[in-house]
């Protein structure tokens, strides 16, 4: 029997306990689906930076830097935030160095609280992620990094999504009405997730900017079968 | 135009400004929907109370005192949180001062925010309270009391409810994920509230203290028609 918590906001965490469970990190559009992207295709290790000043200086120390705030590339790093930058070999062997609005903000709250397992959630490799999380029974806590620490509607989605996932596997107890909610909103919305997902703030916000196309893939079910996780202070393959 | 916004717990409202507007406070179990039983039996208004002990203190001021804290009427008081008690004539032109585990909370912390109002929210009076938004114009926060600042599921229904009954009355702009949500959760729930509550946390809190009754009752759509509201810094009609 495996417990399943969602928190809607990191402003939220405090209610929670991390300690020995599996933490999913999740910011769907776009830190922590670029994070298992970049994983996927080959980067050795992606660590999370609070701030852009902290991912430049690392640099010097042959990390790829990566820095995006409110949706957009900053200037004088080598990469912004889309998951299409770390394909096609440019991010092959490579560390990167990722700081960005909420996602990576998320994964350094949580990274010394003694959870079993920090995981960067995406629908990308979602299946494999419920495979994990099913075997291995250890309580399960979902962070939803959402929108400057406001709710949103995509990494509530998503973490409605694997929780139905892992439920289908094993025998699970949500006594949590967030994951409820969270299941319930995916049941509407796992038909048409690009349509659903156009009325949200978060769209609307990244449309503006362009990044339809980024949002179109970060939405994709289970494309790939690569679990990524924090190894001692990185996000590395599990 | 009205905008409407939701918030999902207390701890999420430093996000929002609720100057000038119309604060709707939603803590449908039970501590709203009973502000609003007692204002339409009669009672003169309802004094929202941090503690216990202030509470108490008010009874030589001649209010009826009522204390709950974790579903449960506290000793010493003339009534609890039931909304039962507050018919059959035993609030009739009378004052209370109530204090509850969390709508009495988040009454006092909207109180001196500058909002153009601040109302007691209630399936019972659902219609009439839309009407009235609708009517005044102003934009609208909802704030949903939870549980110990956690998301609730009756709660973010209740939300839902008023925003998609406000949204048939008048135009509205809802870019708020947190409204957009509650409405679509509202859309699964709403032909069967009870039903559907079943799963949720609180409802499951509430049985064990066999609160049934209170929970049918406190869900029932439109019963009546009178308005609750601070006038100064007590309930009374509006």
């Amino acid at each position: 029997m495996i417990t399943i918590e969602v928190v809607l906001s990191p402003a939220l965490l405090h209610l929670s306990k991390v300690k020995d469970k599996n933490v999913v990190v999740i910011d769907i559009l776009r830190a922590t689906s670029t994070i298992c992207t970049a994983i996927h295709h080959g980067a050795s290790s992606v660590k999370a930076v609070g701030s852009p000043d902290k991912t430049l200086a690392l640099a010097d120390s042959g990390y790829l830097t990566a820095a995006e705030r409110d949706g957009q590339k900053l200037a004088g790093f080598d990469m912004g935030n889309s998951p299409f930058e770390c394909m096609e070999g440019r991010v092959d062997g490579k560390k990167i160095a990722l700081t960005t609005t909420n996602g990576t903000k998320c994964i350094e709250a949580v990274a010394n609280e003694g959870a079993r397992n920090v995981f960067s959630g995406s629908f990308l490799n979602l299946n494999a992620m419920a495979r994990y999380l099913a075997q291995d029974g250890a309580p399960v806590v979902m962070l939803c990094a959402g929108w400057k620490d406001s709710f949103n509607l995509e990494d509530t989605l998503f973490a409605g999504a694997l929780a139905q996932a892992v439920s289908n596997l094993v025998n699970t107890e949500i006594d949590c009405d967030a994951a409820l909610m969270s299941i319930d909103l995916y049941s509407i919305a796992k038909d048409d997730m690009v349509g659903y997902l156009k009325k949200s703030s978060h769209y609307k916000r990244l449309s503006h900017l362009h990044h339809e196309e980024d949002m179109v893939y970060c939405l994709q079910h289970s494309v790939f079968e690569t679990i990524t996780g924090l190894v001692d202070t990185e996000m590395k393959k599990i």
